[in-house]
C-alpha cells in the first residue's frame, strides 16, 4: 500500500469516525410520534412477534438486517490482529453490503477465540438478524463454526472468505472455459493454498462437476493420508489429488489447466506456467501482490489471467458476490446458502457478459456495473423457491 | 391502548421495516473510493488498532455507538416474552438514543435466559461498541448481569429500567422537595415495586441522601431477614426499613412524605394518600395505568404529582436520561456510569427548570425541551473528569 493511500484511509476513517452511522427511519417529534414508535404504541408490534416470532420479519429491521461478524484471527492478509482490529475491515463489508446490495449490515467483533464460545455467542444474537455474514476468522475454526451455526440457527449463514470466493472463482473460470472451448468436467486444476478459501474453492467446484482437483500449500501437495494435515484438509484430501500426486507447486502443477492462487504473492513463476497445459488458466489472487503478475503469467503461456486488483484486468472480487447473496437471502427469507444457490450465482453472474462482449480480458463483470447485484440475487431466490429454503 | 394507537404504532412498524437503517458514511462510486473503504487501504486503520485497540475510538464507528441489549424477560409490562418480541422496543431505545443523544445504538436481542450465559456473550461482542444499555431484563437477573459486565468491561455499562427511572425519579424529587421545603435528609418515602426499578431507585435515593425508606411489594413491606425474598431484595432489605414495619401498602404508606410507584396500576387509593404527612409527594409511575390517578391524588391530599404519562403534568419518563448518559460517556470515553455521575445527572436536569418557572405542575422537563440532553451529558462529562473515569 502506498504512502498516500495509507494516509488517506486514515484520514476518511477518522473523519467520519467509521464508516457506518445508525438513523431512524420515524420521526420523533411530539408526543403522538412517542406514543407510536415508543410507549404506549411499541407494545402492539411486540405482542404481534410475541404471537409468532415470524413477525419480527414484518414489524422490525431483522428482515433488512445481516451481522457481519469477525473475531479478527485472520483479517486480510494481516494476520490475527483481534477483534478490535477487525472493525475496519467489518465495517467495510456491511458499507459494501448496504452500497451494491441494499442490505443493512451491523458490524460484530467477537472478543473469543474458542470456536463453541463464538457459536454459542452468535447464536445468541441471531435473533435481530435476518443472516450471519462471517468474515475473517481464521481456519480451520472458521470450518466448525459455520457447520454448526448452520445446524442451529434458521437464517442464512455465510462465510464470505470461503463462499464469496469460490463463487466469484467459478463464475470467472466459466467465463474462461468459454472462451477456451475446455469443458469444466474435463479440465485439470491446482488450487494453491489450503486455507478457508482454497478449501472452500475446491469444495465449490467438485459440485460444479470439476473432478481433477489438486490442493497445495508451502507444504506442498495436499494428500490423503497425511497426518500433519488439520481436520478441513483431511477431509478435502480425502476428494482431491485422487492421482495421489506429491511434491511442491513446482512439480504437481505440471500438465495442469487452471492455476488458481489463494495464497500468498510471487509464488508462481513464469517457469512454473509454462509448464501446465496448452491455453492455460491463472487466477493469481492474493492481495496486495498476486502470486504471479499478470505480464509474467502472460509470457509464461497463460491465456487467462485474473487477479484480485482493480488495476488489472478481471479482477475476482467477493464484492461481485456478497452483496447479491444477502439480498437475495433476505428478500425470500432464506434459511440457507446452499451450493445449488452457490452454483447458481456463479453463472448468474458468469452469464452478465454476453458472449459477443466476451473475451480474455474480460471474463467477469466489475463491481459498478449495473446488473451484478441483482444477478447473484436473482439467482438466490429462484434456487430458494424452487429448493424451499425459505420460511 | 386505543385500538387506533395500536393500528397507527403497527402501521409504522411495518411501512419502514422497523424503526432504524444503517447508512454508510464515505461513498463508494469508483475503484478508488473502494481502495481507500475497503482493500488496500483498510489494512491502514486496522493496522493502527492492532497497534493500540484504543485507536477503535478513532478510526471505527466504537467511540460513536452503543448496543441497546435485551433478552426480552420483562418488556414493558408484558413481561417474559421472548427476545424477539423484544425488538421494537429495543429498537425504539436506539431511535431515542440518537433522536436525543445524537448516538448510534445497534438494537441486540440474545436468546438466553442464563445470566453468566448472557454476560458472556455481551462480553463477547463488546469490542465494538463504547458503550452497554441494558433493557428489559429481567429481576432479579438484572442485577447480576450488570455486576458483571461492570467488573469485565472497560465501557460503560448502564440497565435502563433501574438507572434511567431512578435518575428521573431523584431529579423530580429534587424540585418537588425545592416547592414543599423538604429536606432530603428528613423525608420518609415508601417505594412500591420491589422489581429492578424499585431496587435501584431505593439505591440512589440513599446515596443521595434519603435516610427512611420502605420498599413495598405484593407481598407487603420488604423486611430484613425474610427469607422468601430474592438476593437483590434481601440486601436492599438491610439498608431500608429500619424500622422493620411490617404490613401491605395501606399499612407502611401512613406519616410518609413520598409514595414512589414502580408497580402496577390502580394500587394506590385516596384514603392511602390521605394517611401520608402533609404535603405529600405521589409519584405514580405504572404505565399504561398509573397507582392511582392525578385527580384521586390530589383528592387525598398529595401536593405534587407526577405520572410516567405524556397526558399529565410531570412525565418521569427515561428518556429524560439515558440519551444524555451515553452522549455524555461516549464524548469523554467513560469507564463507566458511577453513582457520583447519576446523582450530578439528577441534579442537572432538576436544575434545568429555573426557580421562577417551577411548580407543582412543573418539576420536571418535557423531552422535547431544549437543554435536557445536554444537561445530563454535562454532568456525566463533569463527573468522569473529575473522577478520573475516562480512558
Amino acid at each position: 500500500m502506498s504512502l498516500d493511500v495509507r494516509g488517506q484511509a486514515l484520514k476518511i476513517h477518522e473523519e467520519k469516525r467509521g464508516k457506518l452511522e445508525v438513523v431512524g427511519t420515524i420521526p420523533i417529534e411530539n408526543g403522538q410520534d412517542l406514543a407510536l414508535a415508543y410507549t404506549p404504541g411499541v407494545a402492539a408490534p411486540c405482542l404481534e412477534i410475541a404471537k409468532d416470532k415470524n413477525n419480527a420479519y414484518k414489524y422490525t429491521i431483522k428482515g433488512k438486517t445481516v451481522a457481519v461478524v469477525s473475531n479478527g484471527t485472520a483479517v486480510l492478509g494481516l494476520g490475527d490482529i483481534g477483534p478490535e482490529a477487525s472493525l475496519p475491515v467489518i465495517e467495510g463489508k456491511a458499507l459494501l453490503l448496504k452500497r451494491f446490495g441494499e442490505v443493512d449490515a451491523i458490524p460484530i467483533s467477537i472478543d473469543s477465540t474458542d470456536s463453541n464460545d463464538i457459536v454459542n455467542t452468535i447464536k445468541n444474537i441471531a435473533p435481530g438478524f435476518g443472516g450471519i455474514h462471517l468474515e475473517d476468522i481464521k481456519a480451520p475454526e472458521c470450518f466448525y463454526i459455520e457447520d454448526k451455526l448452520k445446524e442451529q440457527l434458521d437464517i442464512p449463514v455465510y462465510h464470505d472468505d470461503q463462499h464469496g470466493t469460490s463463487i466469484a472463482v467459478l463464475a470467472g473460470l466459466y467465463n474462461g472455459l468459454k472462451i477456451l472451448n475446455k469443458k469444466i468436467e474435463e479440465i485439470k486444476i491446482v488450487i494453491n493454498g489450503a486455507g478457508a478459501s482454497g478449501i472452500a474453492v475446491a469444495k465449490l467446484l467438485r459440485v460444479a462437476g470439476v473432478k481433477d482437483i489438486i490442493l497445495c500449500d508451502l507444504q506442498g501437495a495436499v494428500i490423503e493420508g497425511d497426518t500433519s494435515l488439520n481436520g478441513a484438509q483431511q477431509e478435502i484430501a480425502k476428494v482431491t489429488n485422487r492421482n495421489f500426486e506429491k511434491g511442491k507447486l513446482e512439480d504437481v502443477i505440471k500438465n495442469k489447466d487452471v492455476f488458481i492462487g489463494v495464497s500468498d504473492g510471487n509464488v508462481l513463476t513464469k517457469e512454473m506456467v509454462k509448464t501446465m497445459n496448452k491455453d492455460s488458466v491463472v487466477f493469481a489472487l492474493a492481495n496486495p501482490t498476486p502470486e504471479i503478475m499478470p505480464d509474467e503469467a502472460k509470457a509464461g503461456g497463460a491465456r487467462i489471467i485474473a487477479t484480485g486488483r482493480s488495476d488489472f484486468p478481471n479482477q475476482i472480487n467477493n464484492v461481485l458476490v456478497f452483496p447479491g447473496i444477502f439480498k437475495g437471502a433476505l428478500k425470500v427469507r432464506a434459511t440457507d446458502i446452499s451450493d445449488e444457490m452457490k452454483i447458481a450465482a456463479a453463472k448468474g453472474l458468469a452469464d452478465l457478459i454476453k458472449e459477443e462482449r466476451l473475451n480474455e480480458e474480460y471474463i467477469v463483470p466489475s463491481v459498478f456495473e449495473d446488473g451484478v447485484c441483482n444477478a447473484v440475487a436473482n439467482a438466490v431466490i429462484k434456487v430458494a423457491k424452487e429448493l424451499g429454503l425459505t420460511k
